[in-house]
């Protein structure tokens, strides 16, 4: 995204409020010192710094890793240096005295409903396919809507390839792309950056040209508000995953299949997800071959372990039907287990499906990665 | 926006890691008890919550109020109850021993580059512009382009309104609408609630249906890599205005103007914007009435003070192309005087106008204000 693009380097908030200051703003305390955080070396090592002069300890927790104490100095600044860190995007909190903050010295955010972080950028070359690279853009268009199964207002995320011509005649494949407990609907735009992943798959010739729809993944809107007791609650979670698919299938799709120009055919249809909305791709595809080709699912979680209860129709029949069923996990994430067990079990059903398991924990850096090789092998 | 009206009472955090934890996360330390911050009682009043054992202060900044201090019990939780509130959506920050931070109980965030901070919303009738109620909806579209102007990868948003179809043959006239300093180019949507407002207005029938594109206002971005220092330096600053203004004639309005069904004459273009914007918007629309002929500004900021120069060609011939110039300027705001000043300018030389006060400071419930009363006088 442009602004990221923009403001890498940002990191030296206001210096002062002279007479150029444009607004009241609040007299007290002082603005203090600009404080540059994070801090990127162009050989991968990263200084976070933050100032708190009265912690007792301030630990860095960045997405993958084990958190790990910051030194403090006699001006009440916190500071440590990593790395060197692989090219990536990192979340990351600042842990005072037990409580996890945003840097306050960084504009750049992870959008979460229960854990918003602070996002570091440690740039890489342009054949990573997150990096915003001298290709066509694509749009993301961002839809509101009223949804009587769930009885709320909701939103969703459309991403048009940079060839789609609303006025034209082509149509397009669609992805329904789905994110995890705690995300919003803007999880897979705003931190997994599908939109820059397709633009570069599609630029390369590596990826077919298609839509991405990326929906609030959420059935039963409270079981996030319940934080994740809510996801442990069972009963609230098959619910929440029941609505979800009933959402999906009766009122997101029909409205995408009735604005744009897509293929309604199954095998235009892809279905794929992270975590939570990995076992929302699981539950709705498999269990809807009429209407989905192709599914994904990256580090599935919450799926109800009764495996033959929730694919009761679910045999080798299916092989005929799916193009590609493609089932990743890192091999350090705590839902590698579930996972494995969940390929065993269509192993022992006779169901074709593609085993992928990478390095990594349950992190956007192995879902960004999921969808660049899960993307290309679509709608061909 | 849904995620705003899903999860307005969400700040029960994640109370427990059991075995239903879908992924590793930091060991240590515990997770804290959940917080509820903020908290909207039904009369107004609001409680903010904060844990930092080890402060000696914590003031909460709330926008267009002093900054207040909080009390702390013997658990190292900061509290404090303010109010009743106006119903609205309101900035704050919580000031640690000096440092300005985001409430870590709240998901809901002013994203910005220098000044990012958590939002409240204390609910109000549908009668308010910016609540979410039940009428149609219009969608947002983000684009993503590379400006030769600028030399950049840049973003725009572009509101369309819900009886806009693009396969249709119904052309909208067009609000140019700019955020001010230090905002990204999602700060209209974000937090003005453009969208929302414009979607009530129409569903009223007190505005007319209309494309709002709300562009990245920086001419040259590294006048906010810099701080206010940055918008203090008046040869910087000229510099963004004039290419912000080129990028805006010579990239974002044709890009709009060809992928749109938008009429194109000067009656069906409107700019109207905020503090940096409301000068960009006066500096762009009152030396270009031969492409624009309804000009708002809300709160202009950074308006060079020797208005002769800085609208060379404008005279009392203006009166016979200028549909609505309204500027307004809120009586707290450090900026009623330059604003008082230029209005003198333009009674000195003729040019009709119309001026707005009203109470408030440089806020964004003063510009909420302004595009609710300005979007009205527009196409008619």
């Amino acid at each position: 995204m442009s602004k990221r693009v923009l403001f890498l380097l940002l990191a030296t908030a206001a210096s002062s409020f002279a007479q150029t200051q444009p607004a009241p703003r609040p007299a007290r305390p002082a603005m203090p010192p600009a404080i540059v955080s994070p801090e990127v070396a162009s050989d991968g090592h990263v200084t976070f710094r933050f100032r708190d002069p009265n912690a007792h300890e301030v630990l860095l927790a960045l997405e993958g890793s084990k958190p790990v104490a910051m030194q403090k100095d006699d001006q009440g600044m916190w500071t440590i240096t990593i790395g060197p860190l692989d090219p990536d995007f990192y979340g990351y909190s600042l842990i005072a005295d037990g409580v996890p903050l945003v840097d306050p010295s960084n504009w750049m955010m992870k959008p979460n409903l229960l854990f918003k972080q602070s996002e570091v950028h440690v740039p890489g070359p342009s054949s990573l396919p997150w990096e915003v690279n001298d290709v066509p853009h694509g749009e993301l268009q961002h839809h509101f809507y009223k949804s009587g199964v769930v009885g709320d207002k909701r939103d969703y995320y459309v991403y048009t390839p940079p060839s789609y011509d609303p006025r034209g005649t082509t149509k397009y494949p669609v992805l329904y792309l789905l994110h995890g407990f705690s995300d919003m609907a803007s999880g897979w735009s705003e931190v997994g950056r599908a939109n820059i992943i397709l633009d570069n798959l599609i630029a390369e010739g590596k990826a077919k040209p298609m839509l991405v729809v990326m929906p609030l993944g959420y059935g039963a809107p409270e079981i996030v508000t319940r934080g994740f007791a809510g996801f442990g609650d069972t009963v609230l979670r098959d619910r929440n995953f029941d609505k979800f698919r009933e959402a999906l299938l009766t009122e997101v799709i029909p409205q995408v299949e009735k604005e744009y120009l897509v293929s309604k055919d199954r095998g235009s249809r892809a279905i794929a997800g992270l975590s939570m909305g990995g076992a929302e791709s699981l539950l709705t595809g498999l269990n809807n071959l009429d209407k989905f080709a192709w599914i994904g699912a990256f580090s599935s979680g919450g799926l109800p372990e009764d495996f033959a209860a929730a694919f009761p129709s679910l045999d080798s029949n299916a092989n005929a039907k799916l193009r590609v069923l493609w089932i990743a996990c890192g091999t350090e994430d705590g839902l590698i287990g579930v996972n494995r067990r969940f390929r065993e079990w269509l192993k022992s059903k006779g169901i074709n499906h593609t085993d992928i398991e990478t390095p990594g924990m349950h992190t956007w850096m192995v879902w960004r990665r999921n969808l660049s090789n899960f993307a290309p092998l679509l709608f061909r």
